[in-house]
């Protein structure tokens, strides 16, 4: 198979996906409803980060879509703390598209002026590329990943609004440099917004709370 | 585009790859080089891993590939211990394919009876259908990333001859049960073997370095 060809094929799949999530993004417009797509590589502590928030936020309405190749384990943590989830299992596939996401909000069917979390699979290449039809996407990068990952997989930071640098307890046990990490986040994508945060000792969670009260009141209004 | 067309382009695609793959495989035989494939998120200490497995074998000859969609960082880690290494940038691409491998073979010239280490993309989902004519894959998981891996991303487990549990010096910080680990791969790969190790502190290795003696013995021979 030619290059030429392969990238006919690929051009097709995406402009496919891109007509897909416009119509996901006019069902969340008009029904103000905040949806974050959550990238990272596997183990970065995204579910954690989730079942975290939704226990913070409280009555705060609100839903959940888990992507993994396989296993419910993401959405039975989510469901345990009360939350609606849908779980995605992706089989051979190593991103949620939008076709996807299209079915399980109409499955969901979010109520108004609520969040959507997304959160996608473990992968830090393939999901840079499929928009579904979100408000944005939040890069998550354990410290203990090494403070290259940005300028190695620059795509998905420069794709995402917010990074968040989790499991920053863990920064003093693995020689973590987060302000070297800052700065090679910024090298890719100069406007990227950045929290540092805790998920298991709850450090940052106050300042990751506000980001999302505040991107769902814009939304809203 | 139809499913169904998606799945002949995938299976054309796969299907030339391992024509090529069969050509390396052949040229690495002749050789007696053994050529391991290290697969792995990004973040779980591949690089580190390799600069301390280069160290540590001493004046064994030996080889590097190295993948990642941007950046020379890891060749350039690679060089610095004295070996020789070739960098592959991927750019858009997820994974290393054997094309990819056999121009940089041809480019390196590996001595007879040497190792040839090649250094994935950091990707759990998509190099483990890209056979690189390698003699094994050796996933690398960082017990940072959770017990619960193997199950939510069984194809890359399934395809590995040896899993190496790294960074266990970090298990006491982030409540890593190692037991439950090894049971879950297993469960998805009953004849896979298990290291424990931590790159950093020197914890395991000397087993490594064993078993990739005992594999380019068995090679060689």
């Amino acid at each position: 198979m030619s290059q030429r060809r392969l990238i006919e094929v690929e051009t097709s799949i995406l402009s496919k996906n891109d007509a897909l999530a416009a119509g996901n993004r006019r069902v969340l417009r008009a029904l103000g409803v905040l949806a974050l797509n959550f990238v990272s590589s596997p183990g970065s502590g995204k579910t954690t980060l989730l079942c975290r928030t939704i226990e913070a936020l409280g009555e705060a309405p609100l839903a959940v879509i888990e992507g993994d190749q396989q296993t419910s384990v993401d959405a039975d943590r989510i469901r345990a703390t009360g939350a609606r989830a849908i779980q995605i299992n992706t089989g051979k596939g190593c991103h949620l598209d939008a076709e996807m996401i299209g079915r399980a909000i109409d499955d969901l069917r979010p109520r108004p002026n609520s969040f959507l979390f997304i959160e996608n699979v473990g992968n830090l290449v393939c999901p840079a590329a499929f928009d579904l039809g979100e408000d944005a996407k939040v890069a998550i990068l354990s410290v203990t990943e090494g403070e290259d990952k940005p300028l190695k997989y620059p795509d998905m930071f420069t794709a995402a609004r917010l990074a968040v640098l989790n499991k920053v307890d863990l920064a003093p046990h693995c020689d973590a440099d987060l302000d070297a990490c800052e700065a090679n986040l910024r090298r890719v994508n100069p406007d990227i917004e950045i929290l540092r945060l805790s998920a298991r000792t709850g450090e940052g969670m106050e300042a990751w709370l506000s980001w999302l009260r505040a991107r769902l009141g814009e939304k809203a209004s």
